[in-house]
């Protein structure tokens, strides 16, 4: 009703289960091609035309096509010269999307990186090696380690080998086959990329060449496979606008519609390149179906057959997924999930558990990226204990833990999310406005700091004023020193709750910044706080969004009393020790 | 995995659909009893044993039992003497849930009201008419207009008429059988309830016994059919709280597990009575896949199979859900759906399009319900167009987003529950805080108006700054003179952002109370004004509840472009007359 396109899925995983749930909920008939008569998609898709063969079988693909309006894929390791075939039969009626050029493309690596390349987008240095002696002299060129990568049938780390020093070249080469064509199709080389983290990003395009993206989302591998997915990404707003701008960039470049996941390395110096691309729904974009306003799934039907877009913008401040591998600790980790707020346990319905067999996942909604990861502890707990180096495995996910705690409010510095604005006269009341931020971040609030002049910018404090609410801003903390024109000057212009912060200068006390923040004339408020104590300015903040939400009042609660335990500490120690050795 | 447990499901509509989708994640294995063989729930279940057969067929039931250990029901009306013979045989290891006593006593709506009434949970007065002539006297002692109902197969508004006079009686009764026992099993009379809106909580029953509850939700109905679900439901926190109290208070006293629909009446005194019950999932909890944390599908399986229940808790701010009934506006709204970011189109796949017959929804999420509701504006006008009274629907629908827009959390600005408390140290200062009152009064806010003495009443102060919260208050003002403790004493004991009015005394010219005011500790905020200026104390008040409340916000905005309109009148008048005559 919606779309009268019905659609053929090569594979039918996991990814075409998840597909098969989107396509239900629009009416979209899905015919799957599978060897597995229980395929995990097959068992949502009762009554369509499913055909039990390997999606690399050209009569299947045919046949499938027979009763289909679009082909698409699960998985890119399929048959193209098929899927190229029946979309260009004169009588034909099928397309396929993404087209099978755009797939054959990225089937084979180096092809893929050399397109990209090509057009600008950036990418790890690499060259293609004929013979082992090439892989010596890439080394020489990109130094050691060197990464050696299978051209195909390469992916989780399969197909990849890493040359340590340049004695492993021939052991390197060897373990790919040789760059056997038959099978690997040749190998290259590639400079050893030091990254700070792995990226993803899903980007759609639609059939009109439309290109629209999802957050970026941090993936932390383990044996090389996706093990978590922390979303949004806890990077700047620089680098998570970057990261978005390269992979819409490079999905930019290839034909057909549909999704695609971009993965990302971000380099020491902050820069982005890509690793690969997968021309389907990929794995670091699972978080979508909880926390997107349209999942990757519903995206990629839409795309495919032509329907418009769905939202990308998350409808949740933070998701957290973990993938169910099979091992000993993935049921307790799933029944444990069941009893943690906010958590979604999907499994796949594949018949026999293989150790690493993706068997499900989890994803956990919450308000903020250390909350959703502290409230999985118990969950991951089991997963740790699973692995081979249990110890090394929990270490590693505590280090998360604490980095994620260490900084909550970096999650939160994505485009358009800051809900308190610090904004200060001069760059030098910056050591009084620090204590406003530190708060800030303590309480998880998402906040943007600047330097906004009443006097030397007004133009740009109009400006700031007036586009704050559209912003995303609710309230906005204002510090500055001598006449301090600004908060009162910005409460003028916005309807926002402005607090006053006092800074005090080097004559007056800072009696004078007090005074003309505190007596502002009738109409135009600003909460004043104390001289320089622009700690009480964040709290007055955390409680006015307190207003709106009952979590960070309960936040504000146990912050009052903590403060009032530590008061009893000390009287404990002055009875103790006496005032005389206090 | 999860759960070993196989459960059947009387009934394979959109409920049964859903079901299956939350069923497949949690690789809960689904066995449907529906006529249908191509029924909703049937589509998204392949590889399980369905039965074509009245979920009304005792044999079926029976075929259905024997390889199941759980039945439970997507509707009510289904035959439990058969259910509960399955349970019963001694050789049956099958279990209902909810168990078939609690779906046979919700069955006849008059055991329902008399079962709930004996238990304390409050219902509107009700008595059976075994004859016209009691319907009569009903009329005489409830008042026309009189509700008749009938006691069986009742629902979306069938098997109700309404007794507009007395003359109306035998008609009325006329229209529902005359209480033909073999259809509609007798009929009631029930006192007309003259509500003020019409709300629903989703209940969920654990096995052993718990109950926990979504967050209450208003319904809209059209032509007596769910046709708008606001959640949450725009109610202040106490009436919300009372809601999910009378319906936990309902759902404990039945046995069996399982989620339950509770509709309730929000009565002009704020009172709750509980209008009826559903076993099963229900319209108004539709709204729960995309914007709670667990779905009310989800925790019914959850339940019924013995698994922890999930989370109930929204997970995203606001949702409105609008049914997709049968209609020539239909197509059109789910296709503009599609445009909607944070919209969900859900077509339940029922082949043929009969009017009024429930065919899919559509739940968009967003940060308010006012934005969200304006954002459905498009969707809403297909469906509207299509009503016979296209116009008179267009005029409702409007008349919902402008109610919305003038208060979009009215919790926070119910009338009669304060959301600020004014509170100063001494009636001597009521000169200077009365007008913070006045602005307040001026925006609508509710508020509270007393004396809390720091020096003279240390208790009540710390009794009142406890209580603010739960008493629903989001923000106090404290005007105080001298040592001006007030302020700070009750920003101390509260999480609720404090707003501090120095009052100037007859000494020091206030400069002592704005000093021992605005100097707070690092801990301590209390928002400051100029001395006297409980103007702006309101005003501040205002932009802090602006902060949840976008229409506050809104109004603040006005208040200053009148403010600047004012001067510019004055500017005008000056530059007429000329600063002589002026």
């Amino acid at each position: 009703m919606i779309s009268s396109k019905r659609v053929g899925v090569l594979g039918g995983g996991q990814l075409g289960r998840m597909m098969a749930e989107a396509a239900h909920r629009l009416q979209i008939p899905l015919h799957i091609l599978d060897p597995a008569p229980q395929a995990p998609a097959k068992q949502l898709l009762a009554h369509t035309t499913h055909i039990d063969a390997p999606f690399t079988d050209p009569e299947a693909i045919r046949q499938l096509a027979t009763h289909c309006d679009v082909l698409t894929v699960e998985i890119e390791h399929v048959d193209t010269a098929a899927l190229e075939q029946v979309a260009r039969r004169p009588d034909s009626v099928v397309e396929v999307q993404p087209t099978a050029g755009t797939i054959a493309l990225i089937q084979d690596k180096l092809r893929q990186k050399e397109h990209l390349r090509a057009r600008g987008v950036p990418v790890p240095d690499f060259v293609a090696c004929a013979d082992v002696e090439a892989v010596a002299t890439a080394g020489n060129e990109f130094g050691y380690p060197l990464m050696l990568k299978a051209r195909r049938m390469a992916y989780d780390g399969r197909g990849n080998a890493v040359v340590g020093t340049a004695e492993q070249c021939t052991s390197a080469y060897a373990s790919l086959g040789s760059g056997d064509p038959s099978s690997v199709g040749g190998i290259y080389a590639e400079r050893w990329a030091h990254y700070r983290k792995e990226l993803a990003v899903m980007v759609v395009r639609s059939r009109d060449g439309r290109v629209v993206s999802y957050p970026v989302v941090e993936t932390i591998q383990r044996r090389s496979v996706c093990h978590l997915v922390l979303a949004p990404a806890p990077v700047s707003a620089k680098v998570a606008e970057e990261a978005r701008r390269v992979a819409e960039a490079a999905i930019a470049t290839l034909d057909g519609a549909g999704i695609f996941g971009v993965e990302l390395f971000l380099m020491e110096d902050d820069s982005v390149v890509v690793n690969e691309i997968a021309p389907r729904p990929h794995n670091s974009g699972h978080y979508t179906i909880e926390a997107c306003q349209a999942s990757q799934f519903e995206n990629h039907l839409r795309a495919v057959v032509g329907l418009p877009l769905g939202g990308t913008a998350m409808s949740v401040p933070a998701a957290v997924m973990v993938n169910l591998l099979g091992s000993s600790g993935m049921a307790d980790a799933a029944q444990t999930a069941l009893a943690v707020p906010g958590a979604t346990v999907h499994l796949y319905g594949k018949p026999d558990m293989k150790p690493g067999r993706k068997m499900g996942h989890i994803t956990v909604v919450g308000t903020s990226l250390s909350r959703v990861f502290a409230a999985m502890a118990p969950i991951l707990a089991h997963l740790d204990r699973a692995e081979s180096n249990a110890d090394s495995a929990a270490a590693e996910t505590t280090a998360i833990r604490e980095q994620l705690a260490a900084a909550p409010s970096i999650s939160a510095t994505q485009p358009g999310e800051p809900v308190v604005g610090i904004i200060m006269g001069s760059d030098s009341d910056l050591p009084v406005m620090r204590a406003a931020a530190q708060i800030l971040e303590q309480f998880d609030v998402p906040f943007e700091l600047t330097i906004v002049s009443a006097h030397r910018t007004p133009a740009r404090l109009t400006e700031y004023a007036r586009t704050a609410y559209d912003r995303g801003l609710r309230c906005i903390i204002a510090g500055a020193g001598g006449a301090a024109h600004l908060p009162g000057m910005v409460a003028a212009q916005t309807s926002l709750p402005v607090i006053g912060v006092p800074v005090k200068g080097s004559t007056l006390d800072g009696v004078d910044s007090l005074y003309s923040i505190v007596q502002m004339p009738r109409g135009i408020p600003v909460a004043t706080v104390a001289i320089n104590n622009s700690t009480n300015a964040g709290l007055l903040a955390v409680r006015m969004l307190g207003v709106r939400d009952d979590a960070q009042l309960a936040l504000m609660d146990r912050y009052l009393a903590d403060q009032e335990a530590q008061v009893m500490a000390k009287v404990e120690r002055i009875n103790l020790v006496g005032y005389k050795n206090y």
